[in-house]
């Protein structure tokens, strides 16, 4: 660890901004120097053991992320509670990242010193998109925030991927006109703890009141799960635009986290995840090797060239591949 | 290589039905005895070099994917074109198999000596899957069809998987009320050769020319890709139930084929198809080491245990296991 990286730990421990924005940036870089950087940084601060409420937050396009995030962020802030919201983009890869990409979407929270926003970085590297946001969401616990709100966007494998690394799962939706439960897939209703009707104001409140009737009945539908106190998972209507709900909201969450905490299920979850988390990182690590060990692409696209000519099938050329590797 | 696995590859290659079926049974089973009979058996059988026209077929829930293959089905067999349809339920592993699962939707078709119709097996291994309906495919291309179709719902990986393993690919879509294009994803999109809006008929025909018109324009904004001929990809309208456009349809994916072959494009795609499945085998034989190697297995839990009680951090457990893997 250099001198430098050691200056870096102390100045996140300490919960300056600036070093926290700086190590995400490490962080999200892909150079060997930086990465070994991160990784004993990470190391450093991983000893302190500080915990904040990851919260994460998904929802279908147009539903009021941004205004939600702002408004609860703001309340978040009045109350003294520090937060820290990271965003997950997976269309990024592709558009350069849209989601918090303009910071005025988040007017208020992007210029209050208790609060830390970061957009979505462009991701050349979509393998690496989970282990860039867990890393971020490591250091903004050492950098003593309460809260970490990772939002993502309900389409594609990022919702799975940020239901997998957090204590509770929000999941916003708009009133809708009774037709189906506007895509959302099946398994990330089975993530959802609190399930929050946005736009419950004005001309769409009748709608809201309906599509938060279909969701408690869905949710009523599911199987317990042992994580759960009575009445958990919960639909709630909140107005972001009007500020209706947001404090019933986080005190739902806040009951369920103590909850969690008190009868153990915080630790188990988090030991969970963890464990997943190792497990996809040897998996994307076998994988990684061949494409990155010169001597094993050869010898696939040698097995491949042969493959193409059908001097052999591909399963006996994927057979004879495997022995050469453990061999 | 057995007796018995002898003497069924020469009825295979006699286009014996019966053999057949016990092949793609074996081709199904995990037992490890049946999966060494299946690799021998198709390393026979491969020396043939028998081909057929393999067809993607996929479309979304509705559309009348059955009435087309019963109806296209039928109007190939009159003209002496043997022809067997596979299908992959993406849903089975759980449904336990819903397309083709009641042959009485291919009543015909099902009773006529020169068509084979396979329903999808239950699975309970989806990474099977692929290679079952490859295998599947080699098996009916040995004993003789002209063409094989391979039918999937417009849902999840199974699109893509056999968009992977087909000389052609065809999108079976219903006249739409000018909407969204029916949730079709752009990557399928992409891999059609043909798009055939079913059920211009009767009242459905004025929305089925506006859905032809849809789907037309937007063939035309993708990119021109160099295995399609001039005026490919391309949209037809077609009754399944009135049998109107099967012949048209039928004279297209004919044409496109011939074109391919004369181009050399028919061969590059199976040899660039087969070393996408190489590689696919390698990568599943990999991560099934994790799995199935009772020594790594162990390995695996211990370095996961010290991860789920905090004596490690999950990409440091990950680096130290993958380097154990490596030495």
């Amino acid at each position: 660890m250099t001198a430098e990286a050691e200056q870096l730990a102390g100045r996140i421990l300490k919960g300056e901004r600036r070093a926290l924005s700086r190590a995400v940036t490490l962080v999200e870089s892909t150079r060997a120097d930086h990465r070994a950087a991160a990784t004993a940084l990470l190391e450093v601060l991983r000893k302190h053991k500080r915990q904040a409420l990851r919260i994460g937050l998904s929802g279908p396009p147009g539903v009021g992320k941004s205004t939600f995030v702002e408004a609860f962020g703001m309340m978040l802030v009045k109350a003294g509670v520090r937060i820290a919201v990271l965003a997950v983009d997976p269309s990024s890869a592709r558009s350069g990242g849209s989601i918090l990409g303009d910071k005025t979407r988040m007017d208020r929270l992007s210029r209050v010193a208790s609060a830390f926003i970061r957009p979505s970085p462009s991701m050349r590297h979509p393998g690496g998109v989970s282990r860039r946001t867990r890393e971020a969401v490591a250091l903004c616990e050492a950098a003593g925030f309460d809260v970490v709100l990772i939002e993502t966007v309900g389409v594609g494998q990022s919702e799975t991927m940020v239901a997998g690394m957090c204590d509770l799962f929000v999941l916003l939706l708009a009133p809708a006109g009774g037709d189906e439960l506007q895509g959302v897939k099946r398994g990330i209703m089975e993530s959802a703890d609190l399930i929050l009707v946005n736009k419950a104001d004005g001309d769409l409140k009748p709608a809201a009141t309906r599509t938060l009737a279909d969701y408690a009945g869905a949710l009523r539908l599911l199987r317990k799960r042992p994580q759960d106190p009575k009445g958990f998972p919960k639909a709630l209507p909140i107005s972001a635009l009007e500020l209706h709900g947001l404090d019933q909201a986080w005190a739902e969450m806040q009951a369920l986290a103590a909850w969690r905490k008190a009868k153990g299920h915080w630790n188990v979850r988090r030991a969970g995840q963890a464990i997943h988390w190792f497990e996809e990182e040897v998996r994307a690590g076998l994988l990684a090797r061949l494409k990155d060990d010169a001597r094993v692409k050869r010898t696939m696209a040698a097995h491949g060239a042969a493959v193409a000519a059908e001097k052999i099938s591909p399963d006996a050329a994927a057979a004879e591949m495997l022995a050469w590797l453990k061999g």
